[in-house]
């Protein structure tokens, strides 16, 4: 029964392959996707467990031996789609770039059309294409060597930065965009003086790295212009991009450690980031440079969301795989990349809330504020087979960190418990600081499927009432929409 | 001591980065690629050694145990040193790309200028330059896979070719020229009639093609123009470069055994393209765009010696570390590339002579014809501490195999020996078909270090030899030498 499907799928995939319609080629390549990652992981899992490639599934009764890693397949198989996807998605080019008969009667004619005016080849946009494929594949290498020999902390924080320096490059070749819109309201009285202040400094420092390297990252000519307001960060801006790179592949991996949730939170919020690149891939009255961008976005989302469904089915509860670091990698910088090459890092941003929400809730264990064990999973219980929030202990409590899980405790934001030791000392523990922990703070034990699902479901409805606000309190708050005014 | 000459390495490295000077910044670059892959190797050996990456070296009397794949680490440090050369090598136009004035007074104005008239960034060589590091990447990658899971030979063998397919994209976007050049000489008499056979077989091939794709192969203006006669191969053209991706990196596999040997032998291959390079770069009559291509091919060569030179000092005799599939795979890529991109790939077959000879020599043992043991390594012997050559048995002789192996020993290119069996039957022995053997066959047991002296020297002089016929009876051969011609 479930080979029919397949064989249903694989019929419906092939058909679908189209040289004239990117999109629907890129749905296509996803179902291909789908079932090759679908077939791959049972026939590779021996080998990846024979290599070393395993992990003990802390949270069942008999605690499993399962392969690790096993991103590694979608995140090849990706790899490899989108490589074969580049005639499909140049293909007018590359029928024109000979042939200029087979220009006048196709559909794809408007799409990309803002290059091709002149008839050549985009060679900006294969670049930018390329760079981001080269980008993902250095990412799933440094994720594969975490995995293998376990990275230390601080390199494996950076070499993402490295792995995205050659978008950054088609980024200052192709666009060099390093305008950010102030909200008008701010520019009101005190405001513009401060914004004046801060330009000031850019300014400066723009200059002064603009000496020292030849280069130029500030165009001067729209700096601060009002009506809507632009601040031109400069090299600012490529630093900002940079960061992104880093975060968005380290968020993923620090909402981890259940069952289905690394490749769940990255599928759901691919879907949210199709979403909103729909509402300007139907709009009609979108620039074509915004249409492009969100185009590019979609190629690079769909595939994605194929490899990553299949790799769910194995590692959702009771899972039959880990995914691996390399998958938390690879998905975070997908998302890095379509929110940098479409023109919508900031937008991005507030997709990734719950990832950030978990971020800087833990960050006083991240920063050791107070103390912080090797694994914050929840722990889970035999007797029942539900999923306990872990805790840590203070075992030397000070000002700082007993106020602050005091003040968290008030808001209701941390479990606090006092726990007598064996010489009448009184330690206290506090529940670990993950949104994972605070859910079954908050809804008390649950089996960890349903922990994953109350989790993405909540990031579901964050992500779509986003892609809301982003349309409706964004425009009157920055006094445009770019749905109707276009990023040039 | 020898910290200080690394010391002043390092100096003379960041001395030598100049943003205007790509081929000093590239040997600059190799210089701190020297550095880098000396220091890493030992530091990451046992973490190699730890998860399963070892192997041991049967050629030395206590068969130490030595970390295998440490070609992973030239390529790694080679891959992000190509991606932080990019701002240099295209410098120029990052600079005049916002600031003209910046164009007046550089030594770098004539490099790349072809594409620069309009004063535009040269986006297809940007492409161009991505799709190499990619496609390296990706073969890699593939090494890697290989070094820890022993992927099958049938797979291993095409995957180079899905490597490439990025290369071949932008081959086809930017050059699409698909055309030979024939010698005058095969084009007299019956000649000619062969080759409009050929022709019309071609061109009747590439229409179908073409009709089912809707892409355009060939110019079919230059069909088979004389003086210099050209042949346009169309998609023949892109089959033959996708081979030569193919056998390259497998070519270097084959020619493998001996400490010192990969690394070796792709250092001179690289030092004699690097030679080839060199001829065209200080020459001044030739074109643009052939400047280019060789400089191309210089800036991807330079940086490699680098990584390469380092790894050989752990690797040559007696070896603290294997250099792994991850090595060959990488250099022969490396050497693919800037033959497709350098368009020299026909050149580039001459001086993978040895690596050729090597193969076909050893056809009928990779064909069965005769039998092929697991390992063709030549045999240690501990009394001596010298390497003889190893040998293959011939249970069964048919007419073929013992036909074929009379002839070889008749022209001295096999070492026969019969061996008297238990029950006086007589079995054949042959020395094994690589060249290895073939050396210690024609001069005797030798030291493993002296084996593999004696075949990089022949290599180095074979390859002398041919950059020397390549610019003398070549253009005699064909009626031209592009050293003057200049390809378009």
């Amino acid at each position: 029964m479930i080979y029919i499907f397949h064989f249903l799928l694989l019929t419906v995939a092939i058909t679908l392959i189209a040289p004239n319609h990117p999109l629907q080629t890129a749905f296509a390549f996803s179902l291909l996707g789908y079932l090759a990652v679908l077939k791959l992981i049972p026939r590779v899992s021996d080998s990846f467990i024979k290599i070393g490639l395993k992990g003990k599934d802390l949270s069942k009764p008999h605690q499993p031996t399962l392969p690790e890693t096993m991103g590694l397949v979608s995140a090849i198989t990706y790899l490899i789609l989108m490589i074969f996807l580049i005639p499909f998605v140049f293909f007018k080019y590359l029928v024109s770039f000979t042939n200029d008969d087979a220009l006048t009667s196709s559909t794809y004619q408007k799409q990309f059309a803002a290059i091709s005016d002149n008839n050549l080849f985009p060679h900006n946009k294969l670049a930018e294409y390329l760079s981001a494929i080269l980008c993902l594949q250095s990412t799933t290498l440094l994720g594969l060597f975490d995995d293998l020999f376990d990275i230390r902390w601080r390199h494996k924080f950076f070499l993402p930065a490295i792995a995205s320096l050659p978008l950054l490059i088609v980024y200052y070749v192709d666009f060099s965009v390093t305008s950010v819109v102030i909200p008008p309201f701010l520019m009101k009285g005190w405001g513009s003086q401060i914004f004046l202040v801060i330009n000031f400094f850019i300014d400066g420092v723009n200059r002064m790295v603009e000496g020292l390297s030849g280069l130029k990252f500030m165009t001067r000519e729209s700096t601060l212009i009002t009506s809507p307001p632009l601040l031109d960060l400069g090299i600012f801006y490529y630093i900002y991009m940079s960061a992104i790179s880093i975060f968005s592949p380290n968020s993923i991996n620090i909402l981890a450690g259940i069952n289905g949730l690394e490749v769940g939170q990255s599928i759901i919020l691919a879907v949210i980031l199709l979403l909103n690149d729909f509402c300007y891939l139907v709009s009609t009255s979108i620039s074509q440079a915004a249409h492009d961008s969100h185009l590019f976005s979609a190629i690079f989302l769909i595939p994605f969301i194929g490899v990553s469904v299949a790799l769910l089915q194995y590692n959702w509860w009771p899972a039959r795989c880990f995914v691996g670091d390399t998958y938390c990698y690879f998905s975070g910088m997908v998302f890095a990349i379509v929110g940098i090459c479409g023109h919508f890092s900031k937008t991005l941003l507030i997709f990734l809330l719950p990832q950030i929400i978990n971020f800087v809730y833990g960050l006083p264990q991240l920063f050791h504020v107070v103390p912080c064990p090797r694994h914050r999973m929840p722990r889970f219980n035999k007797t029942d087979g539900l999923m306990y929030p872990s805790y840590g202990s203070l075992d030397k409590p000070n000002k700082v960190s007993s106020g602050l899980l005091t003040i968290l405790s008030t808001l209701r934001l941390v479990d606090l418990q006092q726990e007598e030791g064996e010489n009448k000392t009184t330690t206290l523990r506090f529940s670990n600081l993950t949104i994972i922990n605070l859910t079954l703070v908050w809804l008390g034990p649950l089996r960890e499927d349903t922990l994953c699902l109350v989790i993405l479901v909540a990031q579901l409805l964050i992500g779509v009432s986003m892609i809301a606000l982003r349309h409706t309190v964004g425009p009157w708050l920055f006094g445009y929409d770019n749905l109707s005014w276009g990023v040039k």
